[in-house]
């Protein structure tokens, strides 16, 4: 390929916002999210994160970390809720935490939105996956990134999405040799 | 169990440094290791990344926003050696880089630290795996959380870690749909 090919091969390449997906049971799902956005914050990107999954510890590294940075990172949702038993409630949070992630998107204010651990609404069918796909197919500004992650991604989301990475767990500390989950390394 | 027990198990459970390694075909090995490093700086940790390939983009994200924190990201190697004709070289550079690690594995000033495609190095044989894990095993402060990444993890290297997750492939945009690499995603 000559060189001036080799240019309109490159200009040929889209550029657009991506979807992306980080899933599987493994360990590094959240956490590559959280790499992209210190990195997108080191370019001066606009970056956003949202929680579908309320945890246990209250001041999570990443949370002090952003705060320190000025990065929003809001909790919705009401957490480990597939153990609720009011499901309605569930529901009406998982919808409040959409309607949220809804309007974060059409905002025009972020160049990145993560939806962290957004998968488990889908899967337990809080929300319609079908519906929250047709919603972003239509509204998601084409330069929006956007960020998804969690165990049981739903195969439609699979299919919708650019770039879809499976965090498999080879080996794991906590189990195998009974170590404590450590501050700064898993929350 | 009761209580009693409860708090017995708890305390037997060791609390100690990880060896922690980011392999496979997938993305997100080392954003998941920046993921670490904003989780840590968040809580005080002290952390230092070194970057044994040089890449092609002389200002990446996660080298800005590291500046921006103070957080030190170094980078050793000559990048994508594999290539070089000047074996010698590769493999002199390969063992400075390692120097630096162990220095820096050593010093006492880090609580953390991550050696970012640490496995190429190991895998093409530049350096000996069973010499850098007898190192390790034998200069590795205890507390001292280990991050490594990189495609091609040897064998004898998931043995040693204590946590080991595959980041798998499973949709990659910029093969499929002729999508440009972005700032701010993929560096």
């Amino acid at each position: 390929m000559g060189e001036a090919e080799r240019q309109a091969a490159r200009a040929a390449k889209k550029k657009k916002g991506l979807v992306i997906v980080n899933t599987g049971n493994g360990k590094g799902k959240t956490t590559a999210a959280l790499g992209i956005l210190f990195r997108a914050w080191g370019r001066g990107m606009r970056v956003c994160m949202l929680q579908f999954l309320k945890h246990e510890n209250a001041s999570f590294g990443e949370n002090k970390a952003a705060r320190k940075l000025g990065i929003e990172i809001v909790p919705t949702g009401d957490g480990f809720t597939w153990t609720s038993r009011d499901m309605d409630e569930t529901v009406a949070r998982a919808l409040h935490g959409w309607q949220l992630a809804q309007q974060k998107i059409t905002s025009g204010e972020y160049d990145i939105v993560i939806l962290d651990e957004f998968t488990y609404p889908l899967h337990y069918g809080w929300l319609d996956t079908q519906d929250v796909i047709a919603w972003l197919r239509e509204h998601k500004p084409p330069m929006l990134h956007l960020v998804i992650t969690g165990r049981y991604a739903p195969d439609a989301l699979i299919e919708f999405a650019d770039l879809v990475t499976e965090m498999r767990l080879v080996k794991h500390p906590f189990k195998e040799q009974q170590i404590r989950a450590q501050p700064g390394i898993e929350f």
